[in-house]
Formats: C-alpha cells, structure tokens, sequence
C-alpha cells in the first residue's frame, strides 16, 4: 500500500474537501481530525470518509460555506450551531467553549446542532486534556438500536468517550459507540460475502440473524450489553438531541447518502477542571494509583494506549492507503 | 408477607437508623430514600440494607453525627465532604447544590467524597426533574470488575444513572450498574445453591465460572458488554474518585462487612437546566417525539414506567416486607 505523510495526507484530504466546497477552516479543520483518527488506527473514522464528505458538501446535505457560531450563552454552558456545515469544526469549538467555561466555573458544557458526522470523539478530546482537563463527549448518528423490546431502529450508534489527562503520560482515552459492533465491521464481513456472528443485530422484523444485508438493509444492530446499552443509548439521544435542538436519529436519512436533506444531529460536551475540585495533586495521585493498580497484571492494557503508539509510528513512518482510496481522493483533490 | 404503608416504614427504618446513631436528619434522609428504593420495587437497595447500615453506625464505619458541607465552590462546580457519614444526605446536598448551580450556570457539577453507599441512584436523581432539569449521575462501590484483560476486581459496579424531565408524565429513568447482573443476583442463586448462567463474572483465577461462590469469594463480576462496559467503569471510577478525592474502589473494604475502615466512596452528580440551551419548548418536543416513535411498536416501555407504576401502587397498598426482616427492624428500633 502507498504511505504518505501526515502532512502529505493532511494536505490531500484539506484539498479534496476544499475542491468540493468547504471553506479553507473547515476543510484544514476536518482533514486534521480524519488524519488523526488514521493514525491512530481508526481507518474507519480517516479520510475513508472524505468521499462522501465531498459528495454531501457537493450536493448541499452539509454546507461548504457554514460558520459555527454560540447561539445561546449562560455562563457555564453554550449551544453551537453548526449551520449544517461538516461536524468537525463546530465540535473544535464547542470544546474550546467548553475548557473555558470549565476553567472559569469547574465545569463547562457546550452542545451542537445542526452537525453534520464528527468522525472518532477521541482524537477531537483529546486536546483537552493537554491543558489538564477531563472530558466527556456524546454524538447522535442515524438510527441503528431499536428500543428494547421494539424492530425498528431509533436510537443511533451514539457514541459516548472520555479523556482523562495523566501528568507524564498521554491521556487514558475511552472512545466507543454504543451498539455491539459497528457497522463497518458487518460491511466488512458482506462485502467478503460471509455470514456474520449472532448476537449482532436483528433484521427489519426484529429476527436475530447472522446475514449481514438483513441487518444493513433495514435491520437493526444490538446495543452493546442488550438493555444496559439501550438504556444508555437513550439517554445519549436526549442529551445530545433534546438539549440542543438537533434532529432525532430516527428522522435523520442515512449518512451513506450521496444526496438528501442536511444531517441536522447534535452533539454534546462537558468538560471539568480537576483543579477546581479536589485539586490536580489530588487528581493526578488517584489517576497513577489506578494506573498502577492495572498495571500490576499482565495482560491489562490502558484505554488509548494501542492508538497513542500506533500515532507515533504514523508520524514516524507515515499512514499507509490503498490504492484505490489514493486515486479517489487525487482525482477529488484536482476538482 | 407483612405490609406496611409507606409512613410507617419509614418511620421504623429512621427510628433503627437513629437508634444506632444516626442523626436526626441522617436517619430521616436515608429512611426516606431507602422507603422509595422498596416503593419502586427495588427491594435489594431499600429497607433490606437497614441492618448493615445500623452495623456500619455501631461500628464507627459510618459516622452517625457527620454533618456533609461544602468544601470547594468554583461557581458551577462543588465539592461535598460527606464526613465519612452515610450517603444520602450528601447526595441530596449535592443534587440541591449542582441544581442550583446549573439554574445559574446552565450546568451544575457537584462531587461528594469521604462517601458511604448511596443505594439506587434512580430515586436520589428524580427529585431535579421535577424542576424541570436534566440530571446524570455516577457512584463507585468497593471493587467488582477487573480490568480487561486482568483477573483482579479493580473497579466498582460503578452505577450511572439519567433523569430526563417531561412536560406532562413522570419523568424518564435510566439506572444501571455496569455489571452484567448485580452481586443480588448472584447471592439469590448462592442462597438456593444454585449454579449461575455464564458470562456473568470468574473466579479468583481469571477463569469463568457458574459457581455463585466462586465468584462472591475474590472473583470478579463481567462488566455489562465486556471492553465497553469494562471502560465506562474505568471512566466512572475517575470521574467519582479522582476528581473529588474518595477512595478507589479496590483500595475499599467491602460494603458487607459490620467492622472496618469507612468506607471514603466518591459520587458525582451533573445537572443541565434545558431552559439555558435550546429552550424548554425545544427540549419537550423533542422528549416527545422520541417518546412517541418508541410507543409506535407493542412491547416498548418507557424507562422508569414500571418503577413509577409500583410506586403509585406502594403509596396506595402498602410495601410488603419479609417477616424476618421486619422482626429485626424492630429490634434494631427498639435499641
């Protein structure tokens, strides 16, 4: 497979963006988030998704020339709306809003609408913690989990992640989405034509199965641990929907689009200063007693260890693309 | 079984509360919270934890005259000292304090450290609602889970909960721990000596068991969805313990001994005042129509239905109360 660099990638990716539309921030600000997750072994999340990121700022589903801007303000917590401009640049600003509420009031909250997909939360937080602060975020996406006891699906992935920053390491990253895989892993499995395991999802009557274009087409996927995950599903969806106005999942059109109406979802975010509780000597003594705790067995890994070392090796050796990847995001880039 | 209304169980469990120490408020707070745990039908965190609470008071595991105050206020974000007495009173200082703040703010944080068991979190969150706010809520409990990949419990069950207000109905409840099935479960099966279904915890070994013993004595219980569930506990750990001070969970002795250490537990409560983001008008449309496309299909139910449902049956029949337990209320009544 070809390997750029991270600039290389970075530029190709801002480029392809900038070529379909968007506005030099938002195309530098979404390429810098996608190269990221790419480095950090989230092929899923990098610039895989930059093709349909064209084709939606091409056909109007986001808008190229949006500018994120505070609607509402109240002191500790703010609402972003994204003018359904692509989701990166709104989220990097409702973090920033968010830190500095925190670090004004202990803790901040800055929610999204009208966003377009923000890819992977963990690499958007994790800037956060390197001004020692804690981190939660929420996302909605299409609907994917069907209410517990239901067929169709209403609830979306809904990812859920933290960021909690160490004093001499990289921050612990927990980043995951709330069904039991994703939906790339079963497009994985149906495009090698193989049958899926049980457990996953269910087709479009509510039938466990292990075909994955009965799950793709219409079906649902299972919520991570079955009614705990559903639950929680549901409460990601009212944080990020009801508290800022975005559209609920179930009336959002799939993101694999080329065209329809503008995404519309919402996201959430707090974030807390340590120092403004029990103190950073406080926080950073329980955070390396917990690491340590572990660590103390063979076998236990830190959350978001495996993506810090793969993005050293990135920024050392580059990030690899298939070929075909590669053509299609230089013939975007050339217009 | 005896039935008691639900004034007459409180009474009896506040006046063994006080008998074995407890302040007047402290009595009159956990009855009142433990009485609702039992109305809604979850009798494993109601009156049933009376005797082990009163043990904790006699023996000094619990300070009965503890008085919880603020001891860090940043604005929107304080911490509680809750004096190493029992729970709920300073998690009803801090849902007071964190509501209050996020009036002001938009969001309230409050953390509670030097904390004893706060039963469900489900009761303790619904009051804020009834304000109209939005409230999550998170509390470590001695070590349950091993980190993945390890053998030894490291973090708690680890219990998050979520209360969304509506307009016109009881408000939305989600409240969970993060295990795969509650120690109750497991010691239901121990009591009729019965073998567990796998998949819900290993023995001291690592190794998976259906043996209630093997896992009640130094084993661990699964995390509700393996790696996803095991990282929330991790994130739910830090946000209880690292930002306010409490002690880890493993570093806990547990809950069910009489004699012993106090138990220093950490909660942490985040409230969000919709009125402060996209408005209420918003934020019940929303409820609404997520609540709406749920009820489309037979089989769905609200979360907290089924609690609210028994709780408006308890205020009218009564709770009905196993004669042993009742025979020891009394004796620990009487002094």
């Amino acid at each position: 497979m070809p390997r750029l660099t991270i600039t290389e990638l970075t530029t190709l990716a801002s480029t392809a963006l900038a070529a379909s539309g968007a506005s030099e921030s938002m195309a530098r600000i979404t390429a810098k988030y996608l190269v990221a997750a790419d480095a950090q072994g989230l092929a899923t999340h990098g610039v895989a998704r930059v093709p349909t990121y064209c084709a939606h700022l091409k056909s109007g589903r986001a808008k190229g020339t949006a500018v994120a801007h505070v609607i509402r303000d109240s002191g500790a917590a703010c609402l972003i709306d994204a003018d359904t401009g692509l989701g990166f640049e709104p989220c990097e600003l409702a973090l920033t809003q968010a830190a500095q509420r925190a670090q004004s009031y202990g803790i901040g909250f800055a929610g999204v609408t009208n966003s377009h997909h923000c890819g992977a939360l963990g690499p958007l937080i994790e800037p956060v913690a390197a001004r020692g602060l804690v981190a939660l975020a929420f996302s909605t996406a299409p609907a994917a989990i069907s209410p517990w006891g239901g067929k169709r699906p209403i609830y979306g992935t809904n990812p859920v992640a933290a960021v909690f920053p160490r004093r001499a390491a990289p921050p612990l990253v927990v980043d995951l989405s709330l069904t039991q895989v994703t939906r790339g892993q079963i497009m994985l499995l149906q495009n090698e034509g193989k049958p899926i395991p049980e457990g996953w999802g269910m087709d479009k009557d509510g039938n466990p199965t292990t075909d994955p274009n009965a799950i793709l087409n219409g079906g649902s996927l299972h919520a991570v641990g079955g009614l705990k995950g559903t639950m929680l599903a549901l409460a990601v969806e009212l944080i990020c929907c009801a508290l800022t106005g975005a559209v609920l999942s179930h009336q959002l059109e799939s993101l694999h689009l080329a065209e329809g109406t503008p995404l519309r979802l919402g996201q959430a975010f707090i974030v807390i200063a340590p120092a403004s509780l029990a103190g950073n000597d406080i926080y950073n003594e329980r955070v390396e007693a917990l690491v340590e705790a572990m660590l103390q067995e063979e076998g236990v890994r830190l959350p978001g260890e495996r993506r810090h070392r793969l993005a050293q090796e990135a920024a050392r050796d580059g990030i690899a693309i298939g070929a075909p990847l590669l053509a299609q995001l230089r013939a975007l880039a050339r217009g």
